[in-house]
């Protein structure tokens, strides 16, 4: 085996498939991004012109992203990522819910560690918290959550898309059941904003949490939606930033390139859908061919540029390593999760055993990703798998 | 009044005079930034060729700032900025407290409120707090230190140097007999860190906050510097990045930006302290001319580039006003309080009266500020302050 690792890195061109872990900036965000370093430099708190300057970039942002959100400009509080907006929502609601003699929160078994591990440390503070399971195909049944809901519901939190398979939840429906409950309803839009038309109002969400460099935005920057007048509890103290929400001086470079990614991702949303589509049915036509192969979750709610497979009897690390020789990055699941050999305890919820979820690779795609590249993978996905069977 | 303030924008460049506030990016942090937008753009956490050169950057990151601040890259972890850093090195250390019982922090009456807020939120969680004062020169008194030590003493937590008067603390001196007595040093150096030799290990300090935005970096990024096996309690929940310490992506183009600008900024230290204390000597000997003026704080112990001065009978937020007309941005204090009528808590603890705290103007001068741009800016002071006093 240590032969066909030691071989060397063939010097081809890199095709990267990971989109899932972070994108490429776009031109047009990094454009957006440049005049904030030394030109619009001023602090947002200042009350001179060049900090006026940079509190209009900051509004305008706001109103690009509300935009795309259907929501009001005021109800857009910036955060440094995606597990940070996670972390405030759950917080907030937490404490929200407390207020009221409620302390049960229903989650997902398939939800990204920014959300999970903030409800275990909710549970140490005394709340109950019902995770749902998902059916093999990685979808939520809102009839199980119906079932789930208790008098001191506090809380729902199910992400939008997931990140490892790409299965989409029924929001829309989850969000008007908890609507029409009164109970908070929480998504991890993570991976869906850019790829799909979230819509706050029709979708009946409270708390939303987004990060840029999911959609070809900035890293270290997210969003948290929430309502002007919910209490949201800091998890940040100092500076009355952000309405007081969320001490710091703002980001504004990140935050306009953000609003940039987000409106051009949004405004493209059809496009990339389609051509995705298409890749997408082109590689699994070529993966399907490779025997004792099953696709992970389901295949028609689902990010279009989404596939997660697994090929009986290999191990997905092995695989990586000879991807890698081909100039392709890939990966096994969470960029979070990177470095723990524990099998995704998202593949676990849909069913696999901890074998066969060590064996799931991930392809996650972007409108940049060409058909050349495409064919490109699935060659040396076959010929690697192929490889590693005989090895 | 009103007449003075309506007369319109005077068509002239920008002086920036508020680097306290926050700094133009400097070309080197720039140009460091670039390459991790949209080539090097992998997410340090993804086990490919593209993870592992942003998971490069981020060292060597790490060891810039490290080989400044004299201490190993094991101990630096990447947070949100400064008021993060604050906050979770607060946090932590109350952590540590707790567990011995110990359950009382000293810190000063002229720290920031990404000190200060936090510090509120533990005396409600039961831990005593005592706010050294500081005298009129805005300098705390290790005497007056060692007298609020109290066995169950669990961190004192003193500021490098202050934002809105500049004034440098005995750091070095409070750091020793901190050591001595076993109890945590934490130092909020968001003020001094580009500005002063900071050295860790010869200053005694157990926890350092720094904000990148500070020193000719990006906005959006900071660093906590702690011990490798300090208990640091994470403010964010959810993947495993900064070895379990601060979940999310880290902001690899940002954390490229900043080593670059903290290298830059401590290669020209000593320039720079000597351009800055010409032109605040130039300054303030035009300032000084102008009838019934005050300095606020030390003029010795203090950072090089920073002026408080007050104009007996006039409002700091009018001369602002006024200044704007001849270009020139300039803060009445932290930028983090800025549209609070509140007078400064700083100024207060030097002794001023409300009134008096409300008459001060902050100039923060950078290594970029010109003779020129000094000359105008005591200039356009002087008659703003004749037009205000004969208004």
């Amino acid at each position: 085996m240590l032969s066909i690792l030691q071989k060397g890195q063939a010097d081809t061109a890199m095709i990267y498939a990971d989109n899932a872990a972070t994108t490429k900036m776009s031109k047009a965000a990094i454009e957006a991004m440049l005049p904030f370093f030394d030109t619009l430099y001023g602090n947002p708190g200042s009350p001179h012109e060049a900090g006026r300057r940079a509190q209009e970039a900051l509004w305008h942002a706001r109103e690009q992203i509300a935009a795309v959100l259907h929501c009001s400009a005021k109800q857009i509080y910036f955060t440094s990522g995606g597990s940070e907006a996670d972390n405030q929502a759950l917080c907030s609601a937490a404490a929200i819910g407390e207020r009221s003699g409620k302390r049960h929160i229903i989650s997902t078994a398939i939800e990204h560690p920014a959300v999970l591990k903030p409800l275990e440390q909710l549970k140490k503070r005394g709340f109950d918290i019902t995770l749902l399971p998902v059916h093999a195909d990685g979808i939520v049944r809102p009839a199980e959550l119906i079932a789930a809901i208790r008098p001191d519901t506090a809380l729902v939190s199910v992400m939008y898309a997931n990140n490892e398979i790409g299965t989409i939840q029924p929001v829309q429906e989850i969000g008007a059941l908890c609507r029409e409950r009164g109970i908070l309803f929480h998504s991890d839009a993570v991976q869906a904003a850019g790829q799909l038309p979230v819509n706050i109002p029709r979708d009946g969400i409270d708390l939303l949490a987004l990060s840029a460099h999911k959609f070809h935005g900035p890293k270290g920057i997210g969003v948290l939606y929430a309502d002007v007048n919910a209490p949201l509890k800091s998890l940040i103290l100092g500076g009355e930033q952000e309405r007081g929400r969320r001490a710091g001086t703002e980001n504004v470079a990140a935050i306009a390139g953000m609003a940039a990614a987000l409106a051009e991702a949004n405004a493209s949303l059809d496009r990339s859908h389609k051509h995705l589509s298409i890749l997408r049915e082109r590689m699994l036509t070529g993966l399907l061919a490779i025997p004792g192969t099953r696709i992970n979750g389901s295949l028609t709610k689902r990010l279009p540029g989404n596939i997660n497979i697994s090929f009986e009897g290999i191990e997905a690390e092995l695989l990586l390593l000879l991807l890698s020789e081909h100039g392709i990055c890939a990966s096994s699941g969470s960029a979070c999760a990177s470095g723990s050999m524990e099998p995704s305890h998202v593949l676990l919820a849909l069913g696999l055993s901890p074998t066969e979820a060590r064996g799931a690779l991930r392809l996650t795609l972007s409108g940049e990703t060409t058909e050349d590249e495409a064919d490109q993978i699935v060659c040396a996905v076959s010929e690697c798998v192929s490889r590693l069977r005989n090895a």
